[in-house]
């Protein structure tokens, strides 16, 4: 469909499920799979500057599109030179459809076969979402992976709600990829179902007919827990073409990173590192450390020794406890930066594992020594 | 008095009383003046990381002694390893003596010959700051260059009121040197006396006499206005020995900055550049810009044109002004980035007017365009 946009494997799996080394192709650089896209809201990673970025080892980045038509518009984009020349990033960009934003932050929503009305969340204004706008405004952004217009329903949800949710996701699916406009992007496709195993085969086989160059998993991460997560990969993920990129939407916990890599998923996008970042707590191979705890006063360690970020090279858990309480910028900055390189380099474990054939027995461990003090 | 902190001419000056460079020693290295210092009060120049100080050609910085002292206290910071540690700052740093800060923070000031009793801004606890504890603290901090405990009156402030300063300002800066307990740090007098003549010449000449190793002009910047700065600095630069440094406290606005080193000040200390990055006020040749302003919003150009800077490289003036309109970190670090780069330019363009003679032809060219639409 898009020729740039291969995703080729890298060795061969041991199973057709199990996980899996790839290389996905953009215009703008290829990606080793599995990997992780930090999440540029607001065309930034916030506090990160894009340099530190690509020296942390991020090889992709997402933005979202619903706050970027927002402020400051797919027009201004397009006129300050697109996503890439904005978020001054020159490697891969991802851009949601928008719908997740729509069905979370908004209010008043309306749902036809034709798209979602509702009133935005910053000045209420009433807007219309159809799969042509979805798609015309990322082909105006400007990323190399647009998605899909889908709907996302929450959890728990009757059945008969996530059957219309799969409804309508199919036949926009069908709208997006008849609107989509740039040989330059590639329009990947979104399997819906919820935690319902029959609904969730049903639209990924309807999707896969469709033949989409890369495909995602979403409706997750709604509140369903680990183990629905799980048994949702596990359903969806074999039905998914072997030579497709699988992309699990708004995951980044490391029990359900490990278990969707477990079965063949390549890549995951989440705000949890920076998110943390901002609330001064940090990821350790033993788990999380919130730095304004009274313990890290005088503590002149890094925040995780053998780190290899800016953060961890320069400044002690003491320092950082104290720029997060006298409030200055430089304490989430600093703690962002070490969360973005505790995830780079834990997907750079997993892919050296799946290569070595040692990643059930590394996971294993690694999940065991990371979650003993939970 | 103390070896490491040799000012030395670089080439010789016009006039005894003219604009000079220089170069200043320090156990962290030198620095060439004349030379802006940006502020870390709370142990970070708000936003910017310590690699990216020296990228934008920052020689040394400042730190709050009143601030730091409070939190998180000079024995956190001691043990954190000092000042230089805690910054991940390895170049010069200069800390204040905190008299400023609580002449102008703190409540319930109360002066005696012995010190001054406050309650601080913080949790209003009642702190007494004498000659001997604001030395005692800077040795703790362990910056190279710490500053005698001062009395900085108001503008405009009874005559009276003003000689009870200097009286104070004389008998502190000796305590302040029988108390000095580091070969490591030098110790710098301050030269207050208001906008009265007699008084700024008697209180530099007492301090000459005490032979110390660098002089700072104080109590400018405090409402006094251009020609009052002009005329306090024209009177007692001067009086200064000619083989030691001259640092003008709190002044960086750029005429106040023309007419201190036209008098042969070298060092400069002010929040400006930060102050107004963080607020969406970026310097350029012509003046400055204020980027939430609506006619920003599609320039692709860079704040300045042949600015080397991270922010001028990468990001246009629309793309700031999105940023600072959603409300993202990486506006105001890219701006107060791009405003210390601004400054780093201007004192090195200075150095170099200087060193070719051209001093005051180029710096009333760079005025009049600075300020010609203001």
């Amino acid at each position: 469909m898009c020729d740039p946009f291969s995703w080729e494997p890298v060795g061969v799996p041991a199973r057709p499920d199990g996980p899996r080394l790839g290389r996905l192709a953009t215009p703008h650089g290829h990606v080793e799979t599995p990997a992780f896209i930090p999440v540029g809201t607001k065309a930034t990673v916030k506090g990160v500057l894009p340099e530190t970025l690509r020296e942390v080892g991020v090889q992709m980045v997402l933005a979202n599109t619903y706050h970027l038509a927002l402020r400051p518009g797919a027009d201004v984009v397009r006129h300050l030179g697109g996503l890439h020349a904005m978020m001054a990033w020159d490697g891969p960009i991802l851009t949601d459809s928008g719908g997740f934003q729509v069905f979370s932050l908004a209010a008043l929503r309306e749902v036809t076969d034709d798209g979602v009305t509702f009133r935005n969340h910053i000045d209420g204004a009433r807007m219309t979402l159809t799969p042509e706008s979805a798609v015309g405004v990322q082909n105006g952004l400007g990323a190399d992976i647009v998605m899909a217009l889908d709907i996302c329903p929450p959890y728990p949800c009757p059945r008969e709600d996530v059957a219309e949710a799969v409804r309508l996701t199919l036949a926009w699916a069908r709208r997006c990829r008849a609107a989509h406009s740039r040989d330059d992007q590639a329009l990947w496709a979104i399997v819906q179902g919820g935690v319902e195993r029959d609904l969730r085969r049903q639209c990924a086989e309807r999707l896969v007919e469709m033949d989409f160059p890369g495909y995602a998993i979403g409706g997750v991460s709604v509140g369903e827990g680990h183990e629905h997560l799980k048994a949702v990969v596990d359903w969806t993920a074999p039905l998914l073409p072997a030579d497709r990129p699988r992309y699990l939407m708004g995951v980044g916990e490391l029990r359900d990173v490990v278990a969707a890599v477990a079965t063949g998923v390549d890549l995951f996008d989440c705000v949890l590192p920076t998110r943390n970042g901002r609330n001064a707590s940090a990821y350790t191979a033993d788990g999380m450390i919130r730095l304004r705890n009274e313990r890290f006063r005088t503590d002149s360690r890094p925040i995780e020794e053998g780190c290899d970020c800016p953060a961890c090279r320069n400044f002690s858990r003491g320092t950082l406890r104290h720029l997060f309480h006298v409030g200055e910028m430089l304490g989430p900055v600093l703690v962002s930066i070490h969360n973005l390189r505790f995830y780079t380099r834990l997907f750079g474990r997993l892919r050296t594992w799946i290569r070595d054939g040692r990643f059930e027995a590394e996971t294993q461990a690694l999940l065991d020594r990371y979650y003993r003090n939970h």
